[in-house]
């Protein structure tokens, strides 16, 4: 039986309102009714995993400047800011249920391939559940000040591969096959279940009106394929009564799935394989090529993304589309995302460059209903905010000025 | 006519449950009914300021490591993460009400002298309202990356003078009055204002039941000074049935406040100014000693507190005291606040290592009753915490391990 939309709207207020329970309070386990992968006829303590109901307390917020930047009435325009999340990204919706179900197969040891973001919210989950061992695979310099911090201090065993984020998540399989480690990339599919909510609470902060685009930065894919998901299902069963179309938006360096549906035109089909043959190709193409991704947004510096096909079936579905940005776009967009008050990581900024780019095109008009994602915080990265400032070839830069210790002279300074 | 505690509490809990504002939503503006400077004969929104109702929604949490880490029994003991505030700081409590009686009195450029997390929170709140310029002076050098990069961001006037936080707090006090700009430190009673609510929101997350100590770090003293107003006041007025005593920690390298409570013993008086004579002698000496105060924990990196006169009055009216610990002491407890899953920056950590050290010392035992506060994010000085867990002489470090990129090697790595 199909689940009613109203009777869960409702249930879903309630427990915001009138928590019982830290899975009333968490912005994950408040919609667990769609996240039904666990026994119910148990203790929901006994089961759930929440940071004490901490992750996934986010909601679209209008702001305004940003929507100028890109082209759209201020109204019709939001941001959703996953980097309120505990560990500062929106990896935390997702680990809630990839422990969850880790903890169902009694696992004590969990592993992932990370640019920083996935590492330091399972390695903080780790911590906070205190019996499970955590595995972290790294491609070495490539990888956040904020984010590798955050891994060291929750504990995790950090492991520096002298290569980059695909050799890691190569690594990562291998190792965790041969010694039994529970996988926690973003192809768990328990993972992507929890990130279903990112666009639940999306949904109900624009009080269930459903805008025309979802836009979010483009990187192993995770989010586009849990965004599908999110999306077709509440739309089979009446939550609402038109599907957006998903926007992904790939860096210049790092845009694998734009190559694949813009250039190559590589479509998902429900009737045979022959798309999965051709991602095959492509990806030894990119071997041969002796590609590797390159871009100052390192989240999303992935060369070969581990969801695309679930990616290509999000994009089928919503009629979606792939746009690519350039590093100084997307640094751009943060900045003025900053000058709103807000603030973000590098990939999230691809979100607003994204938008940009499409109005800018013509592909979309003033009009049109667009939400983004900002992925992660600001702090996870505060050495590219300081460079962009630093230098004065930037169009948002703002540079402090250095002055002696002399109050005439600051004054002098000041008045010109 | 004294406040109406009952009345009042179930007014807080109605607005947190059934917000229908932001000022509801809002941490701070929900206790709007103690912070009562401002006309009410208006509409809200014409007169608080706000960042969108997110301001100050922290609360209490049980950090069952830490809690053993410190001594203490572990449902005795809380940490309130005022990291988790927009810009990553407890200073966003204050900042909305400091910039509420800004734009009462029609401001429109407003200044602070900063070790970071207070530049970052004006800078936001100035972005934000968007019509406000804001200057920010700074000590050359002794700034945490995160907080410099938020700082330029948000688009405020950074200003590094040749010296260090002292010199850039007498700096803004002599600019602001020469070109007539809001001054936004401490020492504006309205932030304190805002602070008071940190105490309220404690109280109301134990239900009202009264701690034996609240521990703060101690650096300008303005939460110090908070502290105790927030206190006070309710008991006089029958909140609560006693007062918790406050236990401000100093840095062995910034420890004026140490040293003027436990080795000059001076103590606020109501009845003679002695006391304020006395402050004055002993900073004299400390230009004499040509002290500067010197600490990994940069946020209390202050040799002459500004706020010293109110936190004297503080201490005294809940009989509290005040201790120091050094910078390793610090890195240690702020490891172990990282092991249980939460995280700060080095100040925050203070304020464990402080109740470690009075349990240590036998001035408080197992069964006493303590609440700390972060203050501030880990995210705001990730430098600090990859060079702690980098060096094997640390006692919580844990270093990244370095693989070749082969899966043979890494599984033998991985099996040693």
């Amino acid at each position: 039986m199909n689940p009613d939309p109203e009777l869960l709207k409702e249930a879903w207020q309630h427990r915001k309102e009138h928590p019982q329970s830290i899975y009333d309070r968490s912005g994950v386990w408040r919609f667990r009714d769609l996240l039904h992968f666990y026994p119910d006829n148990k203790d929901l303590s006994q089961i759930l995993v929440s940071m004490d109901g901490e992750e996934g307390r986010t909601k679209p917020f209008m702001l305004s400047k940003v929507a100028e930047y890109v082209g759209l009435k201020s109204n019709n325009f939001y941001l959703q800011f996953e980097g309120d999340n505990p560990t500062g990204s929106f990896k935390d919706n997702g680990m809630a249920a990839g422990f969850t179900h880790a903890k169902m197969v009694n696992a004590n040891k969990v592993a992932c391939a990370s640019t920083g973001n996935t590492s330091s919210s399972m390695a903080a989950f780790a911590a906070n559940e205190g019996d499970i061992n955590a595995y972290v695979f790294m491609g070495s310099g490539r990888i956040s000040i904020g984010k590798l911090a955050q891994t060291l201090e929750y504990g995790a065993n950090a492991i520096q591969i002298l290569g980059d984020f695909d050799d890691a998540m190569k690594t990562v399989q291998a190792v965790s096959k041969e010694m039994g480690i529970y996988l926690l990339n973003s192809l768990n599919a328990y993972r992507l279940e929890g990130q279903k909510t990112i666009i639940y609470r999306l949904l109900e902060g624009l009080k269930w009106e459903v805008p025309d685009l979802v836009v979010c930065p483009g990187g192993n894919l995770g989010n586009t394929s849990a965004f599908g998901k999110a999306l077709t299902e509440p739309y089979k069963w009446g939550f609402i009564d038109k599907l957006p179309r998903i926007v992904v938006v790939n860096a210049n360096g790092a845009n694998t799935l734009d190559r694949i549906y813009n250039e190559e035109k590589i479509r998902w089909s429900y009737t045979d394989d022959l798309w999965n043959d051709k991602i095959k190709e492509f990806y030894t193409k990119l071997d041969e090529e002796n590609f590797k991704a390159h871009t100052i947004a390192s989240a999303i510096e992935i060369g070969k993304p581990i969801n695309l096909p679930k990616a290509l079936r999000a994009l089928y579905e919503t009629k979606g589309m792939v746009v690519s940005v350039s590093d100084q776009e997307i640094l751009d967009a943060k900045a003025i995302v900053g000058r709103n008050g807000f603030g973000c990581e590098p990939a999230s900024a691809a979100s607003v460059a994204g938008i940009k780019k499409l109005t800018e095109e013509g592909i979309i008009d003033k009009d049109t209903f667009a939400v983004g994602i900002l992925t992660g915080h600001q702090l996870k990265d505060p050495k590219a905010t300081i460079e962009y400032h630093k230098s004065s070839a930037n169009k948002f830069a703002n540079p402090p000025i250095e002055v002696p210790n002399d109050i005439d002279k600051i004054l002098e300074a000041l008045r010109k």
